[in-house]
């Protein structure tokens, strides 16, 4: 049964969740395939997440190897394909709690960057497990930063192989997923010499482990590096190379090759690679960084009107803590950011697919646009994401600091995603250069990419609004946020300039820039965030009362952007501390109309219980007695501590067993 | 052997490290102390945290018993007592890794609530261990407001007895430590009823395990929580009482009693109660919050100036990551709040210690400010310190999220200070409580206590900066923030005052100015901070380069939060966005100054490498080998898994055993 103060709140909902959940997913058609896949999934008990949170590595390890496995046999049984409209969910639905993810990186890299020959060999042998792959780039001393991979793999013209080399520790591989004790071969990223001459980095299929007993080949050295934040069912490894000889077609060679006499050739542009990391980081938005926030917002909402705490009027019963500003303040915030996030990601997607069709003719004119906003947006959402979850965690209290809360492993999830597929500091430089670039060819009249055509336009010097209803207008806070992006750029343009004439080398004036380059990166994704988001209310068709509530959540939005970073909008004076009045009465206000949708506007997400896996975010909210019963299962209730017996009963054992 | 970046890093020193450290200890006498005490603690095997990353919440449970029986063997051996000046680097040694945590406050708890008699029977029986105590106030329903707790003891004239209920499941008592798994008898708190009239809250000793083979004592239902994100070696426990009855001597009863033909006795004033909670919030700002952030200053310090990515100019070598400008913007700041906080903990403590010697003089009028003060404290700093861990942790890339950084255990527990001994909102709601009536006083010439005496003083209304060297005066950035907490407590206070003549009932109101309170609380925090700590500076006397480093650490510190919060400043004009300009050039100014020091300054915390417990951070720098070494000790290589057998196998055997 539901608990009352939870199916209060969804009586009073001024919209059909179940209208707007379709509306989400893009159909109702959508919906049903999705709900379909979860369900065949959850049901499925080697799916099951029960017990996550009290398996140890090793455990977790297993369970996901296990699910690996199953998967492709249950995939085949219900006749879904890597390619089909199924596959998004499947990883939805097995909430990434599964092994060999690796394993499609090391598929994927051979079909883009091996010959026909290479993938006819090694695709199938691994998209039937016969081998398990990984992909071995980063490694104990170099991340980000390609160019400097210490991995060496020299051309023996005598017996027509490479001799790959870990030439010190801080060249050994390290972190690479489905490595420390899984895979049989992995791609290598390494220097590759020729004559004594360096070519640079290139990729080479390399077997690490027996295929009759797993056992390590000659001059490997691999393992796992260890427990982590999270991920533990991902066996991260890492990998010593001495002396390992590949033969000459192990070296990936759509794009280059080395021929029998040691001629290097390359062929064809290497362009691509740049797209895939832009294909990788859009592709990662949705699954990794906003969906997590949407459970975060599911389970804390949820709670926070079913816990109550205090006495919000005197002589009253106590106050459902959702009821608190404070805790509106918050939550809801979040809750905007998760739908302004899942509508940039299909901003995002649309971009990302009309720039592959033109790939595809051979124009890669679209190429630096889509890197310096799939870069920018993967740092700015999963940053804004991260810090989103820990809001929501540390507001359901001491609850949520246990991990049947499920928010404890979802941050330390979400956190890693600011740190891999490009560190977030780096991604928004490379973002601001871009940027940079256009602002200076905008201010000579050339001609930008759409999304930065408003680096060139004339800009109004101050803020229109007259009171705090102006700045429920999407033009005013839009223009705002477009302000902002334009001055953060153009005056950190000015410094650089002014830097380098006045001396300054180049890279030097750069790195003194560098922290107001970033912030000028993030004011340009949070300004398209914004006017994306009043695009898309203003493209819904006012039916069942979505528009209504999705314009109140893009206006939270971005007043809640600007009241949180009330300086960069005061600086010049474009809004004046009256008008930030405004915005901060505005502001308010809203969350209290929003509250009222709360709950339904989480619902309608669509998480089944087991999603979530949380004890205090059920869709019944029956969290207390949850928590009880999923307390119980723990291990430490399942044994007697030998600490008892050890140190305990010697200090205590007495005659009487009372006092 | 030290890595040569990082023993470069120590020849610049514009500083004695020996005499910093000293200073900060205050006093060489107090350094050597400290280090005879960390010493025989860690060379002490029982003591070890070497495999504490790869060990399971048993495993934890059962080592921190361990260490809390043989500590209190090794304290007697050495001859430190509770009351020594040894016992805070006992707890600084330890690292907090030991169980009966809890047990320490049963019996603080029996000591200031419990009459004579009572003390008399139960503090040498737990203090000889003879029983294990805990502390049962949080329930499963309600955690800060106390007043809402459902737990019932109702008074049996026939039998003299209390019986203790836990009339439904949010009643149950869950969170407190040592009780899971450890305690033999804990405190309980409980509305009181006599004669069907309740009296409120009352603290009861209840025996919940037998003494003499540790099972579940009638009518008692307990065991452990489950998983938490950190606190893996404390059993925080849940407990309900099912008609369990306790004599009339165990109502701690000092303060009141219920004698037996039922009548109730109050005496004395209860007024202490509140002053416990103050001390103890205070007590754990350094040790929770301030010592971990320190830790995670050294070791991200540390690992910058020996990792090195990416070229700074072109053709030289790599550059360290800590000569890029965002990554001292990242960490510096967090080194300078670590400073700030250490002297802000003396100033409370001072306070505090002045607070005490009046209490006991009977003058409780110091009480109101030093319950703001401590509770506003407790949140700006633990909150502070939290993201800054944070901070350091994403600063180390990928390494930081390994366990063996040091820095994610680091963060799981300091987040927890931020929910526990009053949850960090409720905290500064309570200042601003305190605030908004001295500012009410102050208006009216009435007097305020010393801390809030600036509300009365009159203001300059705009900052006297003429260029970037005047913010590195103290009287310009300390009146700064003056000014902006003057600003924010008096016009959130003209926001109730408005919003009450207008009709809205005072609670609406106050709860409508949540936001904004909890805003000018931090704000009053923050002033109180940067003014303490340039007075700080300023009684340094100029020896061994210290002052002038510290000089540059606050103000560091104070350009940081101003550039980090500039809309406040910004907001009437105090400060204008020229002036912001000035504020920003001497902010990143002050990082380049200040990086030359980092390793020297995180240096003098002189903490041991095994406190630091770091891959990352050891004083040596040699972080490639050591992450490699530690990796190798994972209970992950230590075994095959027997996924390979009952999964990969079938899979993967092949006649050959290479493709």
């Amino acid at each position: 049964s539901v608990n009352p103060d939870l199916a209060s709140e969804r009586q009073t909902a001024s919209f059909s969740v179940e209208k707007l959940t379709a509306w989400l997913d893009n159909g109702a058609e959508q919906t049903r395939l999705r709900r379909a896949v979860v369900e065949a999934i959850e049901c499925d008990p080697v799916f099951s997440r029960e017990n996550q949170y009290f398996q140890s590595q090793n455990e977790r390890y297993e369970a996901a190897v296990r699910k690996a496995v199953h998967l492709q046999k249950k995939m085949h049984e219900m006749g879904w394909s890597e390619e089909g409209p199924e596959f998004k969910y499947i990883y939805r639905a097995v909430a990434g709690d599964v092994a060999f993810l690796l394993h499609r990186v090391f598929m994927r890299s051979v079909s883009m960057l091996g010959s026909d020959e290479q993938i006819a060999k090694w695709i199938p042998l691994a998209s039937q497990y016969r081998l398990i792959g990984s992909y071995a780039q980063t490694e104990l001393g170099h991340g980000t930063y390609l160019q400097g991979l210490e991995t060496t793999a020299v051309f023996d013209v005598t017996t027509q192989e490479f001799i790959l080399n870990t030439p010190q520790i801080s060249a050994m591989k390290w972190w690479p997923g489905d490595m420390g004790r899984s895979a049989t071969h992995t791609v290598v990223f390494a220097q590759l010499y020729v004559h004594g001459k360096c070519y640079g980095i290139h990729p080479f299929i390399v077997q690490i482990r027996s295929l009759q007993d797993h056992s390590l080949c000659p001059g490997i050295i691999a393992g796992d590096i260890g427990p982590k934040m999270n991920f533990e069912h991902i066996d991260n490894g890492y990998l010593m190379l001495q002396n390992v000889h590949v033969p000459r077609e192990n070296m990936l060679n759509k794009f280059c090759e080395v021929q029998p006499d040691g001629t290097y050739v390359r062929r064809g542009s290497q362009k691509i690679n740049y797209f895939t990391m832009t294909s990788v980081r859009i592709s990662l938005i949705s699954g990794e960084a906003v969906l997590p926030l949407m459970k975060a917002c599911t389970i804390a909402i949820r709670y926070s009107a079913v816990r109550r705490q205090s006495k919000l009027k005197p002589g009253e019963q106590e106050a459902k803590i959702l009821d608190y500003q404070t805790q509106q303040e918050k939550l809801l915030p979040q809750l905007a950011a998760a739908y302004a996030f899942h509508f940039i990601d299909d901003y995002l997607q649309e971009l990302f697919d009309k720039g592959y069709r033109e790939i595809q003719r051979k124009n890669f004119d679209t190429l630096p646009e889509l890197h310096a906003l799939s870069s920018g947006f993967k740092a700015m959402v999963t940053q804004y994401c991260t810090s989103g979850v820990e809001i929501c965690l540390r507001a359901c209290g001491g609850h949520g600091y246990s991990l049947l809360s499920g928010l404890p492993s979802l941050y330390t999830k979400i956190i890693a995603s600011c740190i891999y597929e490009g560190e977030n500091t780096i991604l928004l430089l490379q973002t601001a250069r871009f940027l940079i670039k256009c602002f200076m060819a905008a201010s000579t009249g050339q001609p930008v990419p759409p999304s930065v055509t408003y680096l060139a336009a004339a800009k109004p010097r101050n803020c229109s609004a007259k009171n705090k209803l102006d700045f429920l207008h999407p033009d005013i806070y839009t223009e705002a946020y477009q302000h902002v992006a334009v001055r953060l750029i153009s005056s950190t343009a000015a410094k650089l300039q002014d830097l380098i004439q006045s001396g300054v080398k180049k890279h030097d004036a750069w790195n003194q820039c560098t922290v107001q380059l970033a912030q000028a990166a993030k004011a340009h994704c949070h300004y398209i965030t914004v006017k994306n988001f009043a695009e898309t209310v203003e493209k819904i068709e006012p039916k069942a009362g979505i528009q209504k509530i999705m314009k109140h959540l893009c206006d939270l939005f971005a007043l809640h952007g600007i009241f949180s970073n009330t300086g960069v909008f005061l600086h010049d004076g474009y809004i004046s501390g009256a008008q930030m009045d405004m915005v901060t009465a505005s502001y308010l206000d809203l969350l209290a109309i929003i509250r009222k949708d709360a709950v339904p506007l989480v619902d309608a997400f669509d998480f089944t219980d087991k999603s979530l896996n949380s004890a205090l975010g059920s869709y019944d909210g029956q969290v207390y007695q949850r928590l009880y019963e999923w307390a119980q299962k723990s291990p430490t209730n399942k044994q007697i501590s030998p600490a008892y017996g050890k140190y305990l009963k010697p200090l205590l054992h007495n005659r009487l067993s009372k006092l």
